[in-house]
Parts: C-alpha cells; structure tokens; sequence
C-alpha cells in the first residue's frame, strides 16, 4: 500500500469505510421549491418546506467503503455486490456528488464505490437517504475534506434531499432556507439519540411490496399539477413549529397527533396528483384503522403511524405501551415482520476491518 | 278500495309508487356549509360547493310505495322486505322528509312506506341517493302537494345530499346556494338523458366489498379537521364551471380529466381528515392505474374513473372505445362484474301493476 497526495489530504488508493442510517421523517419532505418562472434550479433540491426527522439504528443502514486511484479511468459502483451502470440517469444524478466533492478538493481522480444496504429484505426503508449520506461522507473524508457536517449536507441534498438528515444522528431538521443557491438549505441536529430513550420505533414490514414509484418524478408531478399541493407547504411549515415545541416537552401525544396528521396530508397531495399517486395499500390502510381504534380505545394517542413513499408504516410509541402495541400489530394480516429499530447517530467512519473494498487489491469484497 | 280526503288533494288509502334512479357526480359533494360559528342549520344539508352528477338508468334504482292511513299510528317503513326501525338515528335523520311533506300538506296522516332496491350485488351504488328522491316523490304525489321538482329537490336534500339530484334525469346539477335557509340549494337539470348517446357508464362490482363508514359523520369530520378542504371547496367550484363547458362542447376528454382530478381531490381531502377516511382499497388502485396506464398508452383520455364513498369505480368512455374499455376492465383482478347501465331520467309515478303495497290490504307485497 502507497499513499500519495496529489493535493493535501487526499487519500489516494487508501480505503475509507463509513456507515450511515436511514431516517423516517415525522414532517415529510414532498416537492422541492420553484426558483423563478423556469425552475432552473431543480437539481438543487430545495425542497418547498422544512422537514423533521429521527435517524434510525444501523439495523437501517449503509456501509460504503470508498477509494480513489489513478489507476481507475472512471467511477465505479458496486451495489450488494453488483456492479451498478454509472450511466443510468437515475444513479447518475445521485453520484453529482461525487463531482461536487472533488471540485472542491481539486482533483479529478476518479473513484471506486462498494456499499451494502443494512436493511431487513421488505422494510421498505433505507436505501436511498442512507446509501447517499453514507457517499457523501466517505467522499468528503477520503479526500480529505474538513468540511463541517452541516456544510456537507448541503451536497448530500443535491444527490438524495433525505440523505442531508442522515448525516446526523437523533433529532434532525433540514431547514428549508430562502437563498437560491440553496447555503441555507441545510440540515442540523434539534437532539441528540439518547435525548429521548423511552421513544419506540416498529417499522412494519410488508408480505408483498410492490416496486415503488420513484419519488424524485412523482414530487415534480405534485408541484405541477396538485391543487392541494400549496396548502399542503403552509401547513408541514406549521407542523415543524408544533412538532418542535412538542419534542422539546417530551409530549408523546402532541408528537403523534402532528405525526399522523403530516403523513396524511403528503400522502393527500400525492393523490390530488395527476395522475395519482398512490403508496398505501390494504395493509397500510388495515394499520391506521388498527393504530386509530387502538388510541379510541385508550383515550389516549398511545401509538403514531407514519409513511414515506411506500406501504411500510412507522410506528412510534413509548416503552409503557411497548408490548400492547406490539401485540396489536402482529394481529394485522399481511404484515410479515415487525422490526424494532433503535433511533441512531449521524454517518461515522468505521476501522478497517470493516472495509467492503480490499486493501490491497483495492477490489469489493464479496459479501459471501 | 275508498278514497278519502282530509284534505284536497290528499289521497288517503290510496298506494302511490314511485322509481327513482341512484346518481353518479362528477364534481363531488362532500362536506357541508357552516353557517354560523355554531353550525346550527347542518340538518339542512347546505352543501360546501356546488355538484354535478349523471343519473343512471333503472339497472340501479330505487321502487317505493307509499300509502298514507288513518289506520296507522305510527309510520311504518319495509326495505327489501324488511321491517325497519324508523327510531334508529340516521333512520330518522332521512325521514325528516315525511315530517315536512306532511307540515306543508297539513296533515298528521302516518304512512307505509315500501321500497325497494334494485341495485346489482356489490354494485356499491345505489340506495341512499335513489332511495331518498323516491320517498320524496312519492311522499309529495300521494299528499296531491303540486310542487315542482325543483323546490322538492330542497326537501329530498335534507334527507339525503345527492338525492336532491337523483329527481331529475340525465345531466344535473346541485347549485351551492347562497341563501341560510337553503331555498336556492337546488337541482336542476343541465341536459336530457338522450344528450349525449355516444357516453357510456360502466361501474365496477368489486369480490369483498366492506361495508362503508357514514359519509354523513365522515364529511363532518372532514370540514372539522382537514387542513386542505378549503382549496378544495374553491377547487370544486371551479371544476363546475370547466365540466359544464365541457359538457356543453360534448368535450370527452375534458370531461374526463375533470371528472378524474375531482374525485381524486375529494379523496385527498378525506386522506387528510383526523382520523383519516380511506374507501379506496387495492382494486381501486389497479382499476385506476390500468385507466391512466390505458389513457397513457392511447395518447388521449379514453376512458375516465370516479369514486364516490366506496371502492366502487364508475368508469366513463365513448361508444367508440367501449369495448377496449370492457376489455381492460376484465383483466383487473378482484372486480367481480362490470354493469353497463344506461343514463337514466328523473323520479316518476308508476302504475299500479307495479305497487308493493297491495292496494286492498295495503300491505306490503313480499319480493319472492
């Protein structure tokens, strides 16, 4: 092994390995903000509202092992241990990164990029905000950036916007901002993960997922054709407001209450869509009858459902009611599995032992 | 048989049948004017925006008989051959409709009343609108009262919103009305069932459809809580006014892409509602996808889908395209049987080979 710099602190043919989380939003994030008549700004991914999220435990998570090397004449991207074209417009929009992050450290080495999804087959989380977030930051320290992570969010926003909270770890905002160049768009940590240990996370995971629609065209279609779509920006700005004083005070109810309500209203938007969107299916529609006869019931919001872009739901309740919760979800047809996450912290560097790229041959190791 | 009367017009004894026919709107009604901070006058059932609607042919429809009697003491009410208890809540709610009738005849006469359904099993369409335009017709026609439909449209609303529409045939439409006291909350008709020969109705019969919450409670629960249903109310007034242009050039496709965009917005905002009301279910969402996919495919609007409280789809299409429609429709997994019914007129008298109240005994005529 040789380490040469071209410029300082780049780690040329020096394996750098980072794992980053998944998030579940409480106030989503659903279209990006329109600057000017033209929208030229879309790549930007400003997103129309701010949006709070909890970073999950690494049960839902990305490794990303990453080196640069003279000896490669282009990216490459290996996948769960498939190699990815770099040339599919989808991919290539997300590794932008990549470019940004080597403008900045003023070279043009390219890079070989090995990541594994952490995340139970069906969940229906994961990927993509962590799989970016993990990139991001594997890049920025390979090639020894000693950007502050709020400023590196602002680039993992421009491959996934969800990916820019996954840096952090606990209680995330990603501030909407105003300046069209998007350096207020940016995420920051509101507390840390061991703010708020009695706080349960059960994701429910699904017998049958079908493929989901990608979300980056179907927010673009909400902006341009909802009716709904503006009232739906004014209130998610109100919910953060309420959600903020709420986490402050540790009041379950109030968090839940605001969780159920935003969840509904994006997926509302998505349906005044044309055509409509449509992510919840009879399971999800089976859990929030289940979760909301559960708190009539109780009299009490012992449970909150919330969902991304998929039929998974989230489901957030306190230690006390842990197992009744439990309970109650493993009687809905349908469901396979429930998984218990922990609420985790932000994207880290792991020790070389846990590279998924060879030292020495610098080749992805198999995930056999 | 003797034919008595208390006063003129009034026919004691004497079995008056009626048939009126369920209603499909195209711009939806769903949620009330508030008039007042106290919502006092919610039992007139002033609608939050104006409706639009096509009457179905006889294939689903209601037959009531009606026969008022010194020798009941009580009204009486059979549906399908059952007796019904008229002291059950939303029972009583509709057969506020009697109580006016007879304030306006001046009378204390109770009544029989006998109806029928003929609505195709899992059909979802039906009662409630047909079955509340029959009473009134019926009601209003045995008391000899010469009102003109339109003014009866006021009262057959109290019982039931969206059969107010169900009186006229063909193209109508339910004006929101400004007045407290609702006299201007009518129907009318736009155009004659023959107008549009080339349109055809296909509704699809779903495998296992559940049983539906109240729309009553729901669209209450909606007003209250939703914090997208003001847009919508502008949304729907402003679908009125591009749908009768449209119905005016016999523009299919626009037609379509109101009728569509309307239901779905209605369904967003009930998605939006504290708790969430959900009727679409998984077939609704293949049913809609297969239409836009189908559409997509054409490069036009060949068909067009619209739910009202139910997962039942009421699908529009041209002559032209009605078999490749039928065609489509027939491969959608958990639709039981597509009924084409024809488009309808309004309420009307029938003669009495076709009472079910038997004119001498002046009981009900069992449907075996």
């Amino acid at each position: 092994m040789k380490y040469k710099a071209s410029s300082p602190g780049i780690a040329i043919d020096k394996v750098v390995t980072v794992q980053a989380n998944s998030n579940i939003a409480l106030v989503k994030y659903w279209g990006k903000r329109s600057i000017g008549e033209d929208c030229s700004d879309e790549s930007l991914n400003l997103p129309a509202n701010s949006s709070l999220s909890i970073t999950f435990g690494d049960e839902l998570s990305t490794v990303t092992s990453i080196v640069f090397s003279e000896k490669l004449n282009e990216d490459e991207f290996y996948l769960n241990d498939k190699k990815i074209d770099l040339d599919e417009k989808e991919i290539q929009e997300r590794f932008i990164v990549l470019s940004k992050l080597r403008d900045i450290a003023g070279t043009k080495l390219r890079a070989r990029v090995v990541s594994r999804n952490f995340v139970p087959t069906a969940s229906g989380f994961g990927s993509s905000a962590s799989g970016m977030a993990a990139l991001t930051f594997a890049a920025a320290k390979a090639l020894g950036l000693g950007i502050e992570t709020s400023r590196l969010s602002e680039i993992a926003r421009i491959g996934s916007g969800s990916a820019c909270r996954s840096l952090f770890g606990g209680f995330v905002e990603w501030e909407r901002g105003n300046k069209p160049d998007g350096r207020d768009s940016v995420a920051k940590q509101l507390y840390q993960e061991t703010y708020w240990p009695e706080l349960r996370l059960i994701v429910t995971a699904l017998e049958n997922p079908k493929k989901s629609i990608s979300s980056r065209a179907g927010m673009r279609q909400t902006a341009k054709t909802s009716r709904l779509y503006k009232e739906r920006i004014i209130g998610a700005e109100e919910n953060i407001k309420v959600l903020k004083a709420a986490l402050r005070e540790k009041d379950f109810e109030k968090v839940g209450e605001i969780t159920m309500q935003d969840t509904m209203m994006m997926h509302a938007v998505m349906l005044d869509t044309r055509p409509p969107i449509m992510y919840l299916n009879d399971v999800s529609r089976e859990t929030i009858n289940t979760i909301e006869e559960l708190n009539r019931k109780e009299g009490r919001i012992v449970a909150a459902y919330t969902y991304d872009a998929g039929p998974n739901a989230v489901i957030l309740t306190l230690d006390n009611d842990f197992d009744k919760v439990m309970e109650t979800l493993r009687k809905i047809n349908g469901i396979s599995k429930l998984i218990v996450p922990g609420i985790g912290g932000g994207a880290r560097v792991l020790d070389e032992s846990q590279s998924i790229i060879d030292p020495n041959t610098l080749l992805p190791v198999s995930g056999e």
